[in-house]
């Protein structure tokens, strides 16, 4: 079955095509058939296209709004320029579509009807960064596509719906969960479900016997504490400003720091909350750059203190959250590394779970410095009782599966 | 040498009246004379004085400022009603008076002269709790004694100043740092130098061998890393708020919370960190009280699902901090509780430790229930890879000595 995910951002749509066998779903045989991206939708859209056997488009184009995207998308997916993966729009045979905020309502994937539309709808508010535009790309591929063609949401929170409550909740007063909400929801659900069933594969582990602490680590970082093959604790909470330092995002910080800031700058505590989603992180600390691959240069070749301080501090963060998780869940079998810095990174990789070794983490630095661009594997040695593994995330991977599994009346929790 | 103890609070005055011998200070041969609170200073005050040797007094007196309850101290101290433990004014031979926020400047207790006053008046804004009644104590304490009595400052704050920049920094613009010290301070200072030093004693562990992972639970709780004998990290930052989950305050969340909860309420920035600061913690979970003791009493007698929830999140993210603090130091001989929970409450403890068997922590349910009420010791197995100890705090005895070494022209860092 031909799935096209689509993830839809303010002014970006990102898709692929997966064909996924549903008999044989436990043999990963899936197949990417094409993928890309239109970007600055709304405008002079940038639009890059890729498909198996034929070469890349990089192109401009003049792309209203999401609905002229997915017609782009689709146009050039039965077309010659392509090597047309598809032969005709009949082939698209189901939209699995990313959203970033389920609330408390959407535990797992859902096929989208008008009541699901309506809970994604109240969500907003949880999300008005995401969800909005999320909702945008779904409407977009249920007017172009029509209503035979079945669309499915995946929600970056659903897996973390197994979250116990004094995990999940703040220590607020309580009333202000009960009115607005305000508890701890997670994000990067889908790529933890992914490298979480990948290491199950991988290791031969039961589903129920899978203990693992993650590190999603790209544009955004959190952290994961898996028992029993759920996510018990996560490090994004009611937004993913919590937790890890980002590139542009603070993580962690004494709450209190945005009353004595505002004051002192004379900002508003909306402004406030911008600074700490846009202006810090790495880019905060260091003064220079989000990007972990520009700093990590700038420590090496110029020795510079504030990139490096900036690598520390990231690295420093990661470990911590690793022993709080450890702690959480009573030990588990491997550290999973997943994300832009996570797959590549493997200095970052390095400085983590520097001094872990106690805990029985012996790294393999040959075999740590080796696992990069896209492979997958352990980075300790043989017989390390507490394992490192590096997986490549493939979130559009359980999308599209996810999507052909409620198609076909099947449980998407595998 | 006979040193007057001072904490002074915006309304009360605390005190302890120490004899140490500075021949034999590592003897522990220290002496406590009498001890005391004048509260609700400014009106109708109330009295508890005790002295060893005669009955405790408690009384109710006008008292308007801080300098007439230094003189009600002094005038009880030399007395018939408290038997007279100070022959006359002329034997306190030095004051020591606990100060909240030493900022960057104090990294040690210092005696007090012009410049440490001005200094200290200088740290008010990063403390505007504290700092303004510590100073107040002291002004008052040298206008009733006079310039020949030596005085001395310690600080909650100095222990931490070994602190690695990649602990004390957040990752938010640098220039928030520069410009206006926003940085993890930690407090409770005092409290960790004195179980850190009392565990080397009582195990007779080097200091530069010490790795410890302490907690200060009472009023306020927070946790310490504690490496070759210095602090490496903490959980309160900028400000007491942030880290556990205390009576009336949040700790950690997810600092988007502000701004969202704000809008929703129709709250100030600053009435948000009013409602983080006074109704969270375990009250605001519990809506029910601030109080360990009622919550584990609800819990136990009422199964009161709000008041075990409580406990249940304030063990879990103490659990938490330990095993961060585990990973930040890379393992540690022992895990220390102090503090009024610390010390006595038996349950809370076994709650927070429960899961680090994997880590060699064997907890001996017997030792842990008999440890409290003032009583010290380890609680684990005898051989447990992973110790952990009751140690109760004593700040008053610390600030005695310290204020006794300096006034010898000794080192503080013992």
């Amino acid at each position: 079955m031909n799935v096209l995910v689509l993830n839809a951002g303010s002014s970006s749509l990102k898709f692929q095509v997966v064909a996924t066998d549903p008999e044989r779903i436990a043999e990963d045989r899936d197949e990417r058939l094409a993928g890309g991206i239109v970007d600055r939708i709304g405008g002079e859209a940038i639009i890059s296209f890729a498909a198996r056997g034929a070469a890349p488009l990089h192109t401009t184009a003049p792309i209203r709004n999401h609905r002229a995207a997915v017609e782009a998308v689709l146009r050039w997916l039965v077309g010659s320029d392509s090597g047309a993966p598809l032969g005709s729009l009949a082939e698209v045979e189901a939209v699995g579509h990313r959203v970033v905020h389920g609330g408390e309502r959407f535990t797992r994937s859902v096929l989208i009807d008008e009541e699901v539309l309506r809970g994604i709808q109240d969500t907003i508010e949880l999300a008005p960064l995401h969800n909005p535009h999320n909702l945008k790309g779904i409407r977009a591929a249920m007017d172009v596509l029509g209503p035979a063609v079945p669309q499915a949401a995946v929600f970056d929170t659903a897996f973390h719906h197994t979250l116990p409550d004094y995990a999940y909740l703040y220590a607020i007063p309580y009333s202000i969960y009960r009115r607005h909400r305000v508890r701890r929801y997670g994000f990067h659900g889908t790529s933890y479900r992914y490298v979480a069933y990948r290491y199950r594969k991988l290791t031969g582990t039961p589903r129920e016997a899978t203990r693992l602490v993650a590190l999603h680590l790209g544009n955004g970082c959190s952290a994961c504490a898996i028992a029993a093959g759920d996510s018990v604790d996560t490090s994004m909470g009611f937004t993913p400003l919590e937790g890890l330092v980002m590139g542009t995002r603070s993580g962690d910080l004494d709450p209190a720091i945005l009353d004595y800031v505002a004051a002192k700058e004379g900002l508003t505590l909306h402004e406030m909350e911008t600074m700490l989603n846009k202006q810090s992180g790495l880019l905060g600390i260091s003064g220079l750059t989000n990007d972990m691959r520009e700093l990590l240069a700038e420590a090496q070749e110029h020795d510079d203190r504030r990139a490096r301080l900036a690598v520390d501090i990231f690295a420093y963060r990661a470990r911590k959250y690793i022993g709080a998780y450890l702690a959480a869940i009573g030990g588990a079998d491997a550290v999973v590394f997943t994300g832009g810095i996570g797959e590549n990174a493997a200095g970052v990789r390095a400085r983590i779970l520097d001094g872990l070794a106690w805990m029985g983490l012996e790294l393999d630095p040959q075999a740590n410095a080796e696992m990069v661009g896209g492979r997958e594997g352990p980075i300790t040695r043989d017989g390390a009782r507490l394992a490192a593994w590096v997986i490549p995330t493939d979130e559009e991977l359980l999308i599209a599966r996810d999507t052909v599994r409620l198609v076909l009346g099947l449980d998407t929790r595998y």
